[in-house]
């Protein structure tokens, strides 16, 4: 099919969740054939998980253990959903968006039970709600949360939650896809037991695996409980340990770009530094819209600054896919909503985009409107 | 950690199962950012899993689709194993090395019953058996098999025992892990209801995800018996079919790769033009061995052409350690052995090497065995 086949074309800027526009040299790393015995990968490895525990500013010597999973983003959640929660537990997951929901769908494909709590989409979880469930009921064993919701945008504040989760002596599972590495957060602070994210999103690698941060102790509980083989995540981390390899054939590219990607994450001032530039790019995009006469859906205070969700406005002349086609012709990709109630779009700011590429966007996003009629 | 970054450094030969030496065409492949609803990306998924049923000899209109399943090889043989056979099935797994063996165990993590036929590692499985074995079972529903033990290099007739699981009335699955694009066959010739394969084998793409090639009716029965979210075949399926999109994050560079390895492998004149040159690798490799005093573990007649198993010499200065690394030192790697009962090493022949590279690598391990003392 694709006839430019070697040729590297000039690519879409990406305005997702991910996959993300990426750095030359992130995708550069790529051009290598290693094998996943040699003792340079093994090496990688080792580097790549003691470094995403420093991203999640916490040690090995803390009690913490990083271990890759093959697969997207779903593949981390379903490893820690159906490896942690025994047969008698239960789990309460905080719903606020897709991705909570898609927690809930996993748990119950395994018939373990659970309970899903609600929220309007652009509305973060309180500590006291929380405390509330936990106490009435006895029967929860874990609790699971999505840090930044994807759907909207919302952040939920995974820090204090978690105090409250331990208060009540449960286990906290944390879905940190889209906001690890652009958004500061203490692991052992927010006293999280498995936080699970991927690949290709703040740290900025491609596509290929997701990645669990999880308290030894916690992990070590999770032995012999796994429901399937491929996303058993104790018998995961204890090939790791035992040999330094993956027990099944890694994603040896990927994992190379995603070794560049952590030292150019490193480079810019890990997460703190990376949330400076992501931030900018959030509010330049946000007062653009406004002036182009766009109104977030989320409420500026429960807003994250990884994606951002816009309403439809209300002139009936606005037609989303065409918005979407033509700023896609100007070589600009962003994306449709994932919302139940409200029609809406996404525009990402993750990603090796800054604030030229989202003037350059809101530009083309002017004139778009200006060709669909709806600016004079 | 390495410090080589971006610059591509002189990475070693492969001479393994896999993640394999690829062709710096196919790595350039991966340094585009495509995101992964643009319709560029979704033609090309689509161009991909056409171009698959076509390596297996099959179309859709034939009644056979191709799925890929984000992960490695393990998880596509977990996909079909937890989503084809129903709660009240039976599955028949004929295990002659590593391999075979863990289809078994993944079928167990699961509670699905299963039956396990052994046969010595170095031979494949008669017709004669395979039908005694289901006439004295009539709860086998299902019977599983590895095309190429990659644990050994011995080949299952696959053809002839599709034939026999076919007339007893059963399911078929065939894991063609390391076979597949390197060995013509014609899924529909051999009956196969269920074949799984992966992205870094003799298409000679990079690792990432598996695939399988599902009969439709086959497919089109396990809606709904998934034990799974990621590894659901059906709705992996569903997902495709209804919007040409992964249901999950796919890894976009990888699928780029295995694009233009595809387009590699049709230049090279399919399986059958592949299947010539690994035919030449392996032949060269295993008269130079012979040569060398070295003696294959599988007898000629029963041995594939993907990768050859060597018994340790009887010398008690043989080293395989040694020999090992002495060999990585000089940029090839050669893979350890994985049989329960014998000595050995496995040296591959597939991956983008000719036999002027066995060559070199037999040159080397004659100077390798000199400094081990064992040639005069």
């Amino acid at each position: 099919m694709s006839d430019n086949g070697n040729k590297p074309a000039a690519d879409k800027l990406l305005f997702t969740p991910g996959p993300l526009t990426t750095s030359p040299t992130v995708k550069e790393a790529m051009l290598r054939d290693l094998g996943s015995r040699d003792s340079e990968f093994i090496e990688m490895v080792r580097s790549i998980r003691e470094r995403l525990l420093a991203i999640g500013s916490v040690t090995q010597a803390e009690g913490y253990e990083a271990i890759p999973i093959q697969g997207s983003g779903t593949f981390g959640i379903e490893a820690v959903v159906s490896s942690a929660i025994p047969a008698d537990g239960k789990l309460l997951v905080l719903v606020n968006g897709a991705y909570g929901q898609r927690i809930v769908g996993i748990t119950e494909r395994y018939g373990i039970s659970v309970v899903a709590r609600q929220q309007p989409e652009n509305q973060p979880f309180s500590v006291e709600s929380l405390a509330g469930w936990l106490a009435e009921d006895a029967a929860i064993t874990h609790v699971a949360v999505v840090h930044c919701e994807t759907s909207s945008g919302v952040m939920n504040p995974v820090v204090r939650l978690g105090a409250a989760v331990k208060a009540a002596g449960r286990s906290y599972i944390v879905d940190a896809m889209s906001s690890f590495g652009g958004v500061p957060l203490n692991v052992s602070a927010a006293q999280i037991d498995f936080l699970i994210s991927s690949s290709n999103k703040c740290i900025e690698g491609v596509p290929g695996f997701s990645f669990v941060i999880a308290e030894r102790d916690a992990l070590a509980a999770t032995k012999g409980q796994a429901r399937t083989v491929s996303l058993d995540l104790f018998a995961q981390w204890d090939g790791l340990e035992k040999s330094g390899q993956f027990r099944f054939t890694p994603p040896t590219h990927v994992l190379l770009a995603f070794d560049q990607a952590l030292r150019e994450l490193e480079e810019e001032g890990g997460p703190a530094g990376r949330a400076q530039r992501y931030r900018r790019n959030h509010q330049t995009l946000v007062a653009g819209m406004r002036k182009l006469g766009f109104k977030e859906y989320v409420p500026e205070k429960f807003q994250s600054w990884i994606i951002t969700t816009f309403r439809y406005p209300d002139d009936p002349k606005f037609d989303f896919n065409a918005l979407y086609e033509n700023l896609s012709d100007r070589g600009m990709v962003i994306y449709p909503g994932k919302l139940t109630e409200v029609d809406c779009f996404r525009i990402g700011n993750i990603g090796r985009i800054d604030e030229t590429d989202i003037r350059t966007l809101l530009e083309a996003i002017g004139s778009s409107l200006q060709e669909l009629g709806m600016l004079s």
